[in-house]
């Protein structure tokens, strides 16, 4: 068994939005298609991947460094010790050949691709859907049954005034969705408290409603927000300041009672890490989003929960950034908190299976092979598209 | 005035050594050419840049994001007020137009190669040196006539011995560094003590001699080998670990009494800021290692300086990583600490100008505008590659 090639490639996720700190209008991600010498029905075994969004795509980084190395590295020793499937592992530290430590950025969005398409093969090379193989090796065989969901939403583009608004929190709340999330800092305190108001108006409760600022607000901002949106009891207040600003998070802590949330601008464990040391957060009640397809991946996330529980938090507080079906085998599989989902932007790559609804709430685990993309038909017809020149 | 083009090229600095982390056989850089409408001499303005060493050509970055970008912008809004020269934040602000907050990496490194560009670009146009274009924009008309350099070598390559490593070792002080620096933690400490041991024997005291660990060690390791190390008085001990980890260099500070550095695997401003506020070093003995030609360039530099100086450094204990002709610029300019220097490796990349000399352990700043690359005959050879197809 061994990798016959890897390919990469470009794709748009153009959308007319913006939040508080960046357009999207030229947004881009990675896709990857690794495709194995297993054959199956006829076909080769192909793994899937690409990055989450936000951080463009990383073509260069994929096809100068980690596709190289990779498949400059004897096949045999990509493998488990059974040989009888592709090691993630020995993989992971293959592209990671000769890359220094520090400086988590754009590297490890392109390792989020690339290792989203080794899981893939692995699971359907052992003919399960990855949740389970998941929750079987490094879950003791736990998995959930549901596993919680919210729309990000709620963004800022030209013309959209609050009806708009409610009709797309109203759209959400029709297709099974109670927390629904909208886009803060974007416009000034006194506009975003209408718009959080008549969001208000139609969710019911603060419970219901996460408000994100995508990094945007100084200190002396995000308390003003703060203590502006105490009273609504928020289900998170997100990414209030720059990511890394440990301090200001812990600042903020000490004053903004409810929870807060942050990460999917973290990109490896060590920065998740330090958050936990020097942010202030609170293991009862805040939220940790870092984004497997953006941070080193699922390989780097289980090294990720597992300093999460060192730290003395539960897995349940973690619920990434994204949108992706990597992060609901997670959620599914390894009983962390849920994941963000994309019902209406970064298409196609936004969004589950296309036949499993969100009920109440929460949406369930698809029971095909792998990470489950063949069940998202406009985003596995764009993936397809890497195999098939 | 305007950029009329951008061109940029990645250039093998394959080198044959190793430090305890990475191998550089496959080493690249990025370097960049910025273009301008101002003809002097028949010829048009160019300023040309690179990225440091150890984090690999950006051209997927510098192609696909940020190149765009500045050359997308009206190109009055890339000029400063007076409207007679290029305005380097303006061009910074343009490429990181749609950026996230975070995840400062690759991005970082190539906005070093293009922002040095940039400043190579303006201070041509002014008809000055860099350093005293810095020293007159942004430190009061002072300079320094002579600037601390050291040699980044002792590298690990195969069938490198004690002697080799002497050779080496006599070679920088016949070239006249004073202070020299090697790798440790490519081998088992007791064989890393010999060889210090025997560098010692040739510089005569550990206040000449710096060493560095690449970020390999644990605690435990980075404590055994302070204690080791200890009795020698070591000019610096470099990156003992990962440079993430502000806990761990806290907790080896307060055990290791003698002089830290680290800093070259920070990227922003923001992760030297972290390093500062909860890595426990200590303003009188540890140095700061940023490379701005991996860390956003000399316009993050700045900001860089001013957050030393907020938290109560003295830029005096800024010495970048790189061995470049910009921190030669800055320290000369700017009065910080000094610069690494490589006259062995990273040819043709690593190395100041070609006709001023090593003293007692200092160099001098050159007189030709701009950064100086035009006397560096064999590097200048090679960036003049880009502007002439």
């Amino acid at each position: 068994m061994r990798i016959t090639e890897i390919r990469e490639n470009t794709a748009s996720i153009s959308s007319s939005i913006r939040n508080a700190y960046i357009s999207f209008s030229r947004m881009t991600i990675s896709v990857v298609a690794v495709i194995t010498d297993v054959v199956r029905g006829g076909r080769p075994v192909v793994g899937y991947g690409f990055c989450s969004n936000g951080r463009y795509a990383q073509g260069g980084i994929l096809r100068e460094r980690f596709i190289p190395r990779v498949l400059e590295t004897p096949p045999r020793d990509l493998l488990d010790e059974a040989h009888d499937n592709l090691d993630p592992f020995r993989i992971w530290d293959s592209f990671m050949a000769d890359e220094k430590p520090g400086g988590h950025g754009d590297r490890a969005v392109a390792a989020g691709a690339l290792d989203m398409a080794v899981w893939d093969a692995v699971a359907k090379l052992a003919e399960q859907p990855l949740w389970r193989l998941l929750a079987e090796r490094y879950n003791g065989g736990r998995h959930d049954e549901r596993v919680l969901v919210y729309p990000g939403g709620g963004y800022y583009y030209p013309g959209k005034g609050l009806e708009q608004l409610q009709d797309e929190m109203r759209g959400y709340r029709d297709q099974g969705y109670q927390v629904v999330k909208m886009k803060i800092g974007g416009a000034a305190l006194e506009e975003d408290l209408q718009r959080i108001e008549a969001v208000l108006g139609i969710v019911g409760s603060g419970r219901a409603l996460a408000v994100d600022a995508n990094g945007r607000f100084d200190l002396g901002t995000a308390l003003a927000y703060g203590e502006a949106m105490r009273e609504f009891e928020l289900f998170w207040y997100e990414e209030p300041a720059d990511p890394l600003d440990y301090l200001l998070h812990a600042t903020l802590a000490e004053h903004y009672p409810h929870s807060l949330a942050t990460g999917e601008n973290l990109f490896s464990r060590q920065d998740l890490v330090n958050l936990l040391r020097h942010g202030g957060l609170r293991p009862d009640r805040d939220w940790l989003q870092l984004d497997p397809a953006l941070s080193y991946g699922l390989t780097e996330y289980l090294r990720v929960i597992g300093s999460v529980e060192d730290h003395g938090w539960s897995r349940r507080r973690l619920i990434p950034h994204g949108g992706h079906q990597l992060a609901l085998n997670v959620a599914a599989g390894l009983q962390t908190g849920g994941s963000e989902s994309y019902p209406g932007v970064f298409q196609p790559y936004g969004g589950f299976a296309d036949d499993i609804a969100v009920e109440e709430g929460y949406t369930r685990p698809h029971d095909t092979p792998g990470i489950g993309v063949e069940r998202r038909a406009k985003m596995y017809a764009e993936l397809r598209r890497l195999t098939e020149t």
